[in-house]
């Protein structure tokens, strides 16, 4: 591990460099959003830049699906996240000299993320080829409070000569992106997607109104400007792809420029729509009377509440405490008003997996969202109800019964182009309704449960039961499906799988039974209840008894075992140099699967099941995918490897601000962000759900001294402060809660709860990796 | 099944009436094909047509392989047979009236593709709009003694009236030709692939040469014009694509106009070649020299000695005499003078499949050829020797040794766009060491072995050792491939693949043994091929031992068995309306896979495993591939269920001729074609290929009186004539030649031997096939 790329601080990420290819990552650590409208990190002049990006969750066009050689039940039509008109740009001349980072001279430049304000924040000090020095700062905010929002102040201030001081503030449509899609039809596509529908410039303010060719849609960007200034002139021009506002003055030294810019964004489903317009206009009317001051008030209200009950404190390792604090603000930004729309892979932070979103946003993502931002998560699972039309539309044409939902989408459509990693990876319908259970469980929403989450619960049990099958002995089997393990596929009997399938078939069954009323409108009587409860019994979990072990899917443990030792460290990550043909049939996991199962099904392990299974896949685990190290850490803890949980999570907390993937530049691996939260709470907060509540084991591996970290649990929160010898546990409800540590009952009242960490049992070697495949220990080279 | 389409009979296929929408299916039927050089049975005036088809063996075009999700080892570059420049069209205007078969009257049209000929005639009678009458005959040959030759005898003779007539003989490059590909880039490419390099026209010839713009071939086509007419007048311009010689005449009534017309076609795998050209001018040169009457004798004798050795002689059913002999009249043109190129799966007379060869031409096609016109079978394997190169990188590709043949190419390259029905059909390579086994126990021709043969059989066992492994008690497993069964894939120890590599291994540890001298140059020592005979012996091949019948791959009889009864005829084929994920997981299969491994490897299996294995996959297999019917139709006759393989033989027979499929305008199905004459020769003849010797065990289905059959060995004819009691063999050679008759040793010397055929075994009942799927009794309706 080198030595960590931005500033050690607990509250901030900043850097004081500034070089051309190093941008693209930077722009993506940078990244603000609110979950509807996300702005990467690009400089405020937009040039130079690694990838323009400006998103509006749910703004994407259509394109063709291209096969070698089609087949029944391919999705025909992909769709792809673009950018909207980009409204962050403000260019500066000082006396006629463009600014730019790579000419004239930059005697400092500094970049801060605020993670308490919501800001980013940026200045430098500038002299122009021609010796004419500025003093700039700007800040930067995507609002929280109103979606549709994004402003900018920028500032110049004129040091030692007098100057002229030309700002452009620009909106500006189909920027050049970096190609991505090697085939032309989809390239046109994405090329220029946008198509001009309408301009306006009225003194300080523009709108470009915009549609998409295929998908549909109206898009609508509308900027305005405060500006403070001696005597500056103000014009503001508008043209198809662009429209900019241009305010000169001339400043003597000392005096400043001030701009206040306010975007607003929106879309609608309608290709031609004048109400889009109204409302993007609408909102910066809006923001602009209230004021950049309460803009930033406002933002910092929300994180306040926010980091409330969600902050982590840790001690011991300044590095890790900087990077859970980004992990949680980031996983927040990315859905924090999605409302109804997908929360994608990487966020709004990059165009990455082309905006869609996977099942590691239920799977990952909602639970942290459950615990520190239940609202969010109810969003969000909102918009996975509304996709429901879609996900019978695709069971039916997979002849099966209830819901499939899509393993990969923007707006609920299956956009999967590779069947074998996406289709046959049901899964996911467990993952969802286990989001739905744990949700409902960590806030009582019972109105949620009824209206929404058993309707998700009741067509993702309808579809296990098609799915699979009895055998003559009465077993339930699910054949040839994927479990989370992307170097395996179409296999019989996956425990992940099937264990997720069972408490979806439970849950479904248990909700059903709390909500008779609602049964009627789903046509579900009694006896279909009784049979998911039956097929949840009948489960078949296939159990290696000469290993000791959970085959990962039945007869998993009888492949052939990759050769670990005759792959050499430039041979990974795996699918870029071998064939799926070869790694399907071999033992060798990109990623956590059986080990995931103990996590998300942990009650249907031993403990000395978990140790044994933990061992031998840990073994087989190459850790190809960004969404391994925290399963296995989360386990790795249970199983009382706390040094190797710690590598594990370093691994994870370090991911996007180290780009430790080298991929950042495509936006934040949100769901590994995500995991980092989970090792903590999960891995050594020991937190596991039941349905008799929360059961907590909390033990710190060797390098940290304290941990501490809330959780919502029925709108109030739970505090856990964790020492090496002793946890205390403070909640703010008035009704006590009831809860386990490790193995002990305790009810935290009013007043705090101190509770002893019992001896740990005696160690056990640490497991191995395969060979090149350890984790490094990322914060040695950079401790405090 | 319907009345026969074409007129029956034993040695013609003809049809006297013609319209527009049924002219695709008849330009298939009357193909005509040496090989190297294809002409779809367009008519000779080019208008109305299905699809124009000109096509040279190995002359296409190379475009992008299109993926929704790319992955290693995907093939980037795929190949697309092409059109050449189409020498076919000649028109004809009576007083400038252009004929068509749209327009005036036509009082008769007549087509005959004549066996024994190898020519296609076409006569008719026509008035046009203005009342003006000819009579028209034309022939068209196919040259299977001049490679590069076709030519046409276009006679034209005034009827009734005086009349001016005009005969425009044309030569034309990219023609329309459908759109097959979605994928734009493709369709660019093959939309007009050939680009213009030079033309000339001098006297009554005319050259066009071509090059593809990616796959960087030459294309030269000359064409040239004996014309016999009272004082016509002929003239010939040539532009960029195409060339046109126009002869005019005025016939009184009674007289005629006679052309022939010799058309060159020629290319090399250079974009600019002088020779290319100079080899079709040299071509059209040389053929005219010879004239018509020769082109015709020539190939009257290259016929004569085909059928003298492969005629079969069907007695009880004249649509089967009249199939069989069209089967194996295009299985001979398929393949006659391809020399070093592949046969595609549709031979020379469509596009279909891309004109892309499969492992069904060494596992259907060759037997035939090599029992029939062994040196085409050589030629073929050779082929597939010169792309040993392209097989080895593949390998290298996939981290095997050894060579892996292309799934579906045209040059060698493999050119497959989904990996589970491709890559991991690895039996294509125990198919090809195969062919090159029985080419050499049938020919005896050592020098192939030696030189080629030995090579092919080395580098696919040394594949077959590094695609499998060894278990811990040595056992050898094939994990992860894909047997000839398509709603399968992605199997552990398929017992096809198994039996097969087992052969393969077997095959090449004996000519290793047999070629010392050879093997230093192959890098093959004692200890190698020891491997081979040890892995061979090691090869693991399932038994259900509770259903005492062989599973088609590990664990398969546990799979769900496919619902026959839920399932519609109208949702066959079954992959045009379900998934594959779900057509994989359970018991179904589209073609003959464990039936075929008893035909192909008859010696692993007991005749009471025969018995209950097919019994077992009958009622599995849904026959939705045209591979299907002929392996059922031989394991069947074994069995002694020979009204089922007559069913089934019927089914086979008229494929084509009938367009059973309703895709014969694609091009003929030619391994299906060759699978006539493998249900009757290894069917009803029960004829074995073993190391020791061919193996008869004749016995006819109840519909025939007799049938007659000839097999090439060792370079002489064996010919039997089967009757319900007893056999007759002969043998053309001077040794003697030993063999079975079912269990009983004879020899076959200059005497033709008689033997009886013995009681039937005790019958069983007829096995049944799934629901909608049982073979129609093809001949049923219309009976001679």
């Amino acid at each position: 591990m080198t030595k960590a790329r931005f500033d050690v601080d607990p509250w901030t990420v900043s850097i004081s460099d500034v070089r051309p290819e190093s941008l693209a990552h930077e722009e993506s650590v940078f990244g603000l959003s609110n979950g509807h409208l996300g702005w990467r990190g690009n400089l405020d002049e937009g040039d130079p830049r690694g990838v323009a990006g400006s998103y509006l969750n749910g703004v994407f066009e259509e394109h063709p699906m291209p096969y070698a050689e089609d087949a029944y039940g391919y999705p025909e039509v992909g769709q792809s996240v673009i950018n909207v008109q980009n409204g962050q740009i403000i260019r500066m001349l000082v006396d006629d000299e463009p600014f730019d980072i790579e000419t004239g001279e930059l005697s400092s430049h500094d970049r801060r993320l605020d993670l308490r304000d919501g800001t980013l924040h940026r200045s430098f000090e500038w002299t122009s080829p021609t010796g004419r020095r500025v003093r700039v700062e700007s800040t930067r905010v995507v609002s929280l409070s109103r979606r549709a929002i994004a402003a900018v102040r920028y500032s110049v201030e004129a040091v030692e000569h007098a100057v002229d001081i030309t700002v452009i503030s620009e909106l500006l449509a189909n920027e050049p992106v970096p190609v991505e899609h090697d085939d032309p039809r989809v390239q046109d596509l994405l090329t220029r997607p946008l198509v001009t529908v309408e301009t306006d410039a009225v003194g300080s303010r523009a709108t470009l109104l915009h549609r998409t060719r295929r998908s549909g849609l109206a898009v609508a960007t509308t900027m305005d400007h405060e500006v403070d200034a001696p005597g500056y002139r103000l014009v503001t021009e508008a043209e198809d792809d662009g429209a900019r506002t241009t305010i000169r003055a001339r400043l003597d030294p000392g005096e400043r420029l001030v701009i206040v810019k306010y975007v607003g964004h929106d879309f609608e489903e309608s290709r031609a729509s004048a109400t889009v317009r109204a409302r993007a206009e609408t909102a910066v009317t809006a923001a602009m009377a209230d004021g950049w001051d309460r803009l930033l008030a406002e933002q910092r209200e929300v994180l306040d509440d926010y980091w409330r009950c969600a902050d982590v404190i840790v001690e011991g390792e300044p590095r890790l405490q900087q990077a859970v604090r980004y992990a949680l603000f980031q996983v927040f930004q990315s859905a924090a008003r999605a409302e109804l729309r997908s929360v994608p892979g990487k966020g709004l932070t990059g165009a990455g997996y082309e905006g869609h979103t996977f099942w590691d946003f239920e799977a990952f993502v909602l639970p942290v969202l459950t615990s520190t931002a239940p609202d969010a998560a109810r969003q969000a699972l909102l918009w996975r109800h509304s996709t429901l039309p879609h996900a019978r539309d695709r069971a039916a044409q997979l002849h099966l019964a209830g819901a499939a939902f899509a393993w990969r989408t923007i707006d609920g459509r299956e956009s999967s182009g590779y069947w074998p990693a996406s289709t046959a990876a049901f899964h996911i319908n467990a993952d969802i309704a286990a989001a739905v259970l744990h949700y409902v469980r960590a806030t009582g929403d019972v109105e949620f449960e009824r209206e929404y989450g058993l309707e998700i619960l009741v067509e993702t049990a309808r579809l296990w039961v098609s799915l699979g099958r009895r055998d003559a002995d009465g077993t339930f089997h699910i054949d040839g499906v994927t479990g989370p393990d992307e170097y395996s596929a179409i296999a019989n009997d996956n425990v992940f799988t099937n264990l997720m399938a069972q408490l979806n078939l439970r849950a479904a069954a248990d909700a059903a039974r709390r909500h008779p009323e609602r049964c009627e409108d789903l046509g579900v009587g009694a006896d279909e209840i009784d049979e998911w409860t039956a097929t949840a019994a009948a489960m078949h979990i296939p159990f290696d008894a000469d290993l000791g072990i959970h085959p990962q899917s039945a007869g998993y443990t009888q492949l052939e075992r990759w050769d670990f030792d005759a792959t050499g460290i430039d041979q990974y990550l795996l699918h870029d140099h071998f064939p799926y043909f070869d790694l399907y049939r071999k033992q060798v996991l990109k990623q956590a699967d059986l080990v995931l199962a103990m996590h998300f099904a942990h009650e249907a392990f031993t403990p000395e099941q978990k140790i044994r299974n933990f061992e031998y896949y840990e073994a087989l685990t190459v850790r190809d995918s960004s969404l391994s190290a925290a399963p296995q850490a989360v386990i790795a803890a249970e199983v009382h490897q706390l040094e190797l949980a710690y590598d594990y999570l370093a691994e994870v907390a370090t991911i996007d601000l180290d780009d430790a993937h080298g991929n950042t530049h495509e936006g934040l691996h949100v769901a590994a962000l995500a995991g980092v939260w989970t090792v903590i709470v999960a891995g050594f907060g020991g937190m596991r759900d039941t349905a008799d509540g929360l059961r907590f084991a909390p033990r710190l591996p060797p390098r940290l001294t304290r941990l501490g970290f809330g959780i919502r649990v029925h709108g109030e929160t739970l505090r856990l402060d964790v020492s090496a010898s002793e946890t205390t546990y403070r909640y703010s409800g008035d009704e006590p809660l009831k809860l386990l540590h490790f193995d002990q009952a305790i009810t935290v009242g009013t007043d705090e709860v101190t509770a002893q960490t019992p001896s740990p049992p005696v160690p056990r070697s640490r497991p191995q990796q395969p060979r090149h495949r350890a984790p490094r220990s990322a914060f040695e080279t950079d401790g405090s």
